[in-house]
């Protein structure tokens, strides 16, 4: 089985940043990111990428983070008491960026890879990652370009991979309190380490190639599209939703917040503006409606 | 020992939150109160009373609940595994207000009765509770007057009893990500049964009935103070923190929301419009470095 090897994994990490948000700054007017470096007390550190009030974007962050530490704590070994005590590092990109247009969804996508070692034992590794949409107005043709792009990202790795990781993007962003999905899901996968080390950082490296090409054809699609209060208004709301499933149920959230990560990097992810009004509903017929009856539901595309 | 009487407790929930409604009317031009009644399907139900859009109030939450159940879910039994299997019943009133004007605070307050039943042995009940106070722009002799109308509420249960809660209150209302309290606290308690049933009754009332003594004057000394865009601006930044704690502390929230309570009573805390930005600090010598340096402290008033 093939070796895992740190240093590649990082260096592809670090040049996905960098391409994610150069293909950004291309929807941009003239804002670019600005970049903040910063170390973990406890060993570690990170790359956040940054913009804020942009002309396409209200805000995107794409963060790079490598931590490591002795002792693995005990929040992240319950599942895996095997891997009490052992040395770990961590090491990921996480991104969410948040458009102005609410005709242009919001979107999340992560890669990440973990290794726990021993002396003398055999080092323990996987892989995680994918990416979801969350559409304010949605587009059909849209949404079905992301899933066939994320459908195209896990072909050359088996024929079920795609129907599996779409499954379980759809039970993992949901919000269980309101019985809702996130938005319209797309890839998620976790302890990735059955195809060896090769093929395991090939198809975390095929997730992290295709989000450009899932996300950046929507945004130019519409990012133009005039919109006025009524749609902000349905934008901002929405966006609640986002906020309470990053706090409530996000696992990388809670256990970074919990374990001492970097705060505004962590939340970084929060939207910059978010609206919560009382037992709001849609009426039906309109275009909001659309998006909880036509979308926020169980659905293959 | 006195036993736990339900239906005074209930009675006394339910005036104080139609008195509590009728005051913060007295505030607002016209506006009243809306009252939706709703029920539990694993039983019990409550009344939420909510205001929306006011002149003083951008929105107030009053929520009344009494749920009950046949077994005590297990993860309000983790730390008393003696109730585990018990029925229990829940009632409590719980209030979020967040004011138009950044120059007033938002405050919160809850009081709540708790008992655990099982045939053929002692009812095991507590009472828990307290509010506290959340400022943009503080006045000091504003969050005195509402520390010293906690002492008040104490002082005739015993000399500590202020200082005990006091402290609590410091604790819990903490947001540990950003080793940052919440506010200015004031009462927290929980747990409490050791005066037997009608000392702790009196001191929930007690408390209960101190909380508009100790809000409604610094609403009126504060609502019509003029401010702009900066003012509102910090508002709806520093509200971002107040979500923050919510949905990744707050136990009722969390409970309530992981349990099946009614989404939509339990997150009227909520703030109506919160704006995040990343990294920001306020420059030295500002009014909104003076809420961190003289405030968002340890400190005795």
């Amino acid at each position: 089985m093939s070796q895992p090897d740190l240093n590649k994994v990082k260096t592809y990490l670090l040049g996905l940043q960098q391409s994610i948000a150069g293909a950004l700054e291309q929807e941009e007017d003239t804002l670019k990111f600005t970049i903040d470096a910063w170390t973990r007390e406890q060993g570690g550190g990170g790359r956040s990428c940054i913009l804020q009030n942009g002309t396409t974007f209200e805000s995107a962050g794409i963060n790079f983070s490598h931590v490591f530490g002795s002792g693995l704590p005990a929040s992240a070994t319950a599942h895996r008491p095997e891997l009490a005590g052992r040395s770990f590092q961590a090491m990921g990109v996480s991104l969410v960026i948040h458009p102005n247009n609410p005709y242009v969804p919001t979107s999340h996508a992560n890669v990440r890879f973990f290794i726990a070692e021993k002396p003398g034992e055999e080092p323990v590794w996987w892989f995680g990652g994918g990416y979801d949409l969350t559409p304010y107005y949605a587009f059909e043709e849209d949404v079905i370009h992301w899933h066939q792009t994320a459908k195209q990202a896990c072909a050359p790795f088996g024929a079920d991979v795609y129907a599996r990781y779409k499954k379980w993007c759809d039970e993992y962003f949901h919000l269980k309190h309101r019985n809702e999905p996130r938005g319209v899901g797309g890839l998620f996968f976790d302890d990735l380490n059955e195809w060896g080390f090769d093929k395991s950082f090939g198809f975390m490296q095929s997730v992290g190639d295709h989000y450009l090409k899932a996300y950046i054809p929507i945004v130019q699609k519409r990012k133009d599209i005039a919109y006025g209060e009524r749609e902000r208004d349905f934008q901002l709301y929405r966006r609640g939703r986002y906020v309470e499933f990053n706090l409530v149920y996000d696992r990388g959230t809670l256990f970074g917040l919990q374990s001492g990560g970097r705060t505004e990097s962590i939340l970084m992810s929060m939207p910059p503006l978010v609206k919560w009004r009382y037992n709001w509903q849609p009426e039906a017929g309109t275009p909001e409606a659309e998006l909880y009856e036509k979308y926020l539901i169980k659905r293959e595309w």
